[in-house]
């Protein structure tokens, strides 16, 4: 079973992308093959500064790698160190109905927040077909946002099969990620678009300041709480204290007596804690480019091997070949 | 100056599309670089046989160089054996608004025509745009109905130079194309799609009959016909003998006196001994296939080479490398 998640290099991650998708991504490594792969080629459809783009592939080189990329079991490369995904891109494309690209929602509702639409972010779910596609990936772990993408995905793969022969693997969705409810400091859904994002990797001050700035009610100390299971920080403690401190935290503050400030303080500890050995493999890895360059060079030959051989196949349906 | 031509592997070839295209195609290898190209990736928009595409990539080979591609001036080569103008399409697809892709005429009228749009028929332009910037070819010869592709390519260059600085050349549209008027045997233009054309490479028997078909009116042998420069075998002849011997047959028909008969087996010997090199080359190459392999093989790596170094200066432009 070949599982295939996409990695958007769009800057410094916070919790909420770590537990609602970096882990659960990372725990399909104990169920078989995994391939990881930065798309820093679908960037473009929305960044186009190029140091920016290279800055910010190689922060999610790191990031992917310090949250526990595991070589030994996964590939993991660069979507533009294998090429041979745009030359699949416009092979399906000749075989996507423009009405089914007209119908993807990411495409209607940025067209419908004002985005001012490109070509670029209407072909999106085509790159993205090719993405799986070419791997033979046969299981896509993503949000429910993108569910939509990889039936578009299993409709081209089928279509292409129909009309040129069996080529591809259809890939099966599988929902994996969010399942994790992860607040924001002002106790929304943590978004960069909110503006109340902890980071993973973010410097210790700082970050001790946003975890003290978490908003809370104006009850005191004393008073009891019946409702802790709902406060921001207390959820946030479920996610990087073992079960029992979290629980113990919970019924001091319903108990009362147990003051906001405390608890924050105390949240900030563990958060740090949590995140130590991440940090720890992280500035390894930031230290050593060069280690961090030859570990994606070796993920694109591996890649590159599987997508010359599905390329293979589909030049020779074809008749590229 | 380079120049760039792209030929579309559409079947048999007629003396049309020779004197309207191929010919003054092939001139242009007396005034600088050359570079000709078989656009297999495009007639995915409008083919789905493998097998039939396959041939057809070959037939287009065989044809060009019968006609004289010369091979110590110019380059020749098989589209996807360039891989990385699908790279390129994707990347300057994230630059083309929606709107520019709408506008096109020949997507307008392809949906117009009821012909169900894909996706592969609106991003045609893309691809082309590709296919020319990323061999740097300052000239493109196309005919009236592409003309807006070429600007849509300057459009396309200009905005990538503007966004991640200066990288491509913008090259020029040249009117080069269907100055000859080449009648078909109804009079019409000729064109596959009236079913009027008079094959380059066909069998002598039929080509005969063909030309032996061309509608005549009913005036005797006698009569004199002042409109001798209408007829159309007068037309073909002009084509296909020397200007004195067209004259002549000409004034002839004017005068009164020749048959149609006798002018159409005169057509046909001109016509056949004129094409009568380029089927004797064309026997030849077509009898040894491993020489047009190698030929195209060669002609893709001067192609990669320089597609190669474009793309270099691409993806260190937009932080792809």
């Amino acid at each position: 079973m070949r599982t295939l998640t996409g990695i958007q290099p769009s800057g410094s991650l916070h919790i909420g992308n770590y537990f609602g998708a970096i882990k659960p991504a990372l725990a399909a490594q104990s169920e078989g093959d995994c391939f990881f792969v930065i798309v820093d080629y679908h960037s473009m459809t929305s960044l186009t500064d190029g140091p920016r783009r290279r800055a910010n592939t190689r922060e999610a080189a790191l990031d992917w790698l310090a949250c526990g990329i595991d070589l030994e079991r996964s590939v993991f490369w660069k979507q533009s160190a294998v090429p041979e995904v745009c030359e699949l891109t416009w092979i399906l494309g000749t075989l996507a109905p423009m009405g089914l690209l007209e119908r993807a929602h990411s495409y209607k509702d940025k067209v419908a927040r004002g985005i001012s639409p490109h070509f670029g972010l209407f072909a999106y779910p085509v790159l993205m077909a090719a993405d799986i596609l070419a791997f033979d990936a046969e299981r896509v772990p993503v949000g429910k946002d993108q569910k939509q993408h990889v039936e578009m995905t299993r409709d081209l793969a089928a279509k292409f099969n129909q009309t040129y022969g069996q080529t591809f693997v259809i890939p099966e969705y599988e929902s994996r990620y969010g399942v994790a409810t992860v607040p924001g400091l002002d106790g929304q859904k943590m978004s960069k678009s909110y503006g109340n994002t902890l980071e993973i990797f973010g410097e210790e001050k700082l970050m001790r300041q946003k975890i003290m700035s978490i908003v809370m009610d104006s009850r005191t100390r004393e008073e009891p709480k019946p409702d802790a299971d709902q406060n921001t920080a207390i959820q946030l403690f479920r996610l990087v204290a073992p079960e029992a401190v979290a629980a113990d935290y919970e019924a001091r503050l319903r108990a009362g007596g147990l003051g906001y400030g405390d608890l924050k303080k105390a949240l900030f500890e563990h958060y740090w804690e949590f995140f130590a050995p991440f940090r720890k493999k992280r500035a390894e890895l930031a230290a050593d480019p060069a280690y961090v360059d030859h570990v994606l060079a070796e993920g694109a030959a591996r890649a590159r091997e599987v997508a010359s051989s599905v390329m293979k196949r589909v030049r020779n349906a074809t008749g590229l070949d």
